[in-house]
């Protein structure tokens, strides 16, 4: 599916984020996944718990379900499940239920403020693959790190990986916000870090935008180095250094993760980190009011683009000097899906 | 297609409920059965009549017809048919009609206040394969039988079928209206009559609901019998014996028909009928308006359960005991499919 | 395609009304067009230009670009095509543009006050096949034309040619507005004028219609001719003369074109033109007025049938004499599809 050359959309042997941490209560939530209804709620004790969308009796949607206890008792016919997936109760015949009568969970682990879910075979959710989020900034007692929110994306995910690695699109997309005219210009240097790709661009210009000047306290001419960091399948750390005559004046990163929904849409989390007045509480509000303006441009701008992916016949598309991050991130998103095809055909055989 | 393990959703040669009496007039009315727009009128005399829901010439909605005495003259082109489906008339060729021009027609029985339909081949169409109305309280003097409403029903009827035969579900789906907790945990009998299934249990409880209380005057212990009749391929009749003290308080049966529309959606049908009360018109009123929260609640049940039906991968369902009512209610659905196909192929050969 | 048998909707090497003129300016104006995105937009010197709807960079929509002197500035990453589709500049590598990067346009030509687009390969499109606008008395001196307007029409574009060619539904989709009983009775004649088909009945009737009566002040028994000429693919000329007494109290021609835009809906084009009171503005409005209503009713009668087409099993539609015009429109179209068709193999070969 475009823009791989595969009919996989995403790979399902991978962590994603799922939900923010106050997303998920004791109320049962749902949320879709990789195309797959799964359903979020707490134990008593406050441990997230993930379930399949619907009940393995008669595919009852169990966001209707009661949690009881720990337990979820379906809001059809009353069967009850425990936090663990094992049916546990079928009303009309008290006592009795069948072995292996048992809902489908998923792994989740609650980090920072969000929750990582592993689609895949439970077997293969190595906690090791999860980014390193002291290294991110976001458990870092240097920075303070916040949530942004999660707004609905009406295009794959695929696309949101791609703007970002590309920060050419600031100057065009973000013009009245958060971007200038001289990073379009900039070079660009990519490199891969094993885990992750980092691309890179540095530009010199005679003022920063009104946003960056009044959050930074910062005034004529600056040296902003812009950075992406692209953590396959779906998690992306970009940001910028701010220098006015030689002197630090602020490091921010803002995390952008597309999880997809369906093949062709996705749930847009945003949440930011800096190293710059991490107590002014006034201060957390105006970065995240400005970043949201440029977090609607991206949704907007990515709209537009997927609504045009499949109208109307197209040679392939032409590529620049600027797309070498997104055609790397492409591949290594791509070299994943075929890595868990493979890895599929050898178990079968 | 689910549950069914045919390509087939439905049988064509069957009888259907297609309308109320009061929907059927002067005025052409349109509604999709079975996937094809039929359009009704009646005559003068007032019979009902059914016709394709599109003109023969050029496809024209036959909904926007004129009714001229007995026929049905084209909105485009004027081309008119009498109430047999002949073509009469062509405008632009003045008496000249090729023989053989005519729209297709249906078989429509009126009985009480609703019209049955064939949907098949006309040949085929007994009479005697619908359901008894005096068996079904209906045409039934000492009983008063009442209209309930039609409903737009986004789920394939088979799952009002089985929602309808096992009662379970009003435990949890009618929790707060006409449902007790004791009615999931008794055990069900389910016996096959013939032309209908028959499933029944029995509960002794300290109290009625609050608004059998109300309709039937009993406070206090209640014995409660409650049974299904499912006359495939989609006519349901449910319904309750009340007893106090070891007398009679009352007898009630509710219809409910899902008519498919599509083959994931349906026309639900509903209607009811009673013992007790027959001369007091506040009492329909209030048990209209009863059940018709029952009846809302079984539609939001079943369309989250169809809107779950095909979301992502699924092994078998897996069912219980309180499944033998569905699970035979649905073999007997599935044989009428197969009967009809393998006639079918005997006529082809 | 209904109710071509050509898989193929339409054809592509054809000349296609895209716009009014007033609808292209400085500001980029998208229409999707045979099921492609299109972008209009005027040069400084106010020339016309088509290009693809999206960017052959990375799909972007171009109606988001910016107009920047002649070229569009894609509005994702700032690549710039000149009017003649020529890719000029990609800022993030200065003044390198690899050889051949362009953006495709399409020939168009302002005739009148309308846009004519050619689909098919440039090389082909042959000024030639534009129907003549003096003949069309779009271009005449002795008479007034004036722009109708633009309607969204969820019908594929064949319903509207056949519509038009059979005027018989004038005397029943129109019953209210512009149509009278006798037309659907009068005989019709069919004309192959080779660049066109040509249709025309006669009616004398006892009065024109109200509003025929007033536009025209022609009161009392009436001579009607009216006629339909179709120029393949998609675009009529249907108008009446009005004789009273044997004077010629006026003619009038409406234009219906319905351009493609996907296979099942177009864009529905309508202007009109007349040999009287060609000076009196009250009078251009009135008729607009007019012959809106007769649009609209056309509009709710095509989509009506649109509606139908696919619905349910149907044989063969049943025609009649007046199906003739039609007919033969068909199949002129059709041709028209099945010689592109083969053009296209011998290409390939």
């Amino acid at each position: 599916m475009y823009p791989f050359k595969t009919t996989q959309s995403y790979p399902r042997q991978q962590w994603y984020i799922a939900a923010f941490s106050y997303e998920v209560t004791r109320t049962p939530m749902e949320r879709t996944l990789l195309d797959e209804p799964v359903v979020f709620y707490r134990t008593e004790a406050g441990a997230p718990i993930a379930v399949a969308g619907r009940c393995p009796h008669r595919r009852f949607p169990m966001v209707r379900a009661a949690v009881v206890g720990d337990a979820l008792q379906c809001g059809y016919h009353g069967w009850t499940f425990d936090c663990g997936g094992a049916c546990t109760a079928i009303p009309s015949q008290e006592s009795y239920v069948p072995n292996g009568f048992k809902i489908r969970t998923y792994p989740v682990v609650e980090k920072w403020q969000w929750l990582w879910i592993w689609m895949g075979d439970p077997a293969l959710a190595d906690l090791g693959l999860i980014p390193d989020h002291a290294q991110l900034h976001l458990e870092d007692s240097d920075w303070l790190a916040s949530v942004g929110g999660v707004e609905p994306l009406a295009a794959r995910y695929q696309l949101m990986n791609e703007n970002v690695l590309d920060l050419t699109h600031v100057t065009f997309v973000h013009a009245k916000t958060i971007g200038t005219s001289g990073i379009a210009a900039a070079p660009i240097e990519v490199e891969d870090r094993g885990r992750y790709l980092h691309s890179e661009r540095s530009v010199s210009e005679p003022a920063p935008t009104a946003f960056h000047a009044r959050v930074l306290g910062l005034n004529g001419p600056v040296e902003r180095v812009l950075s992406t960091d692209f953590y396959p399948p779906a998690f992306l750390s970009s940001g910028s250094a701010f220098y006015g005559g030689g002197t630090l004046f602020g490091r921010f990163r803002v995390f952008h993760i597309a999880t997809p929904e369906t093949p062709a849409t996705s749930h847009y989390f945003w949440a930011f980190t800096r190293s710059f007045g991490q107590d002014d509480a006034a201060l957390t509000e105006e970065l995240r009011a400005g970043w949201r303006l440029g977090v609607l441009e991206d949704i907007d701008a990515i709209e537009g683009n997927e609504r045009m992916i499949d109208r109307g016949p197209l040679q392939n598309d032409l590529s620049a000097q600027a797309d070498a991050g997104p055609l790397r991130g492409r591949k290594m998103v791509e070299s994943m899906i075929l890595a868990e095809r493979e890895a599929e055909l050898l178990r079968v055989r």
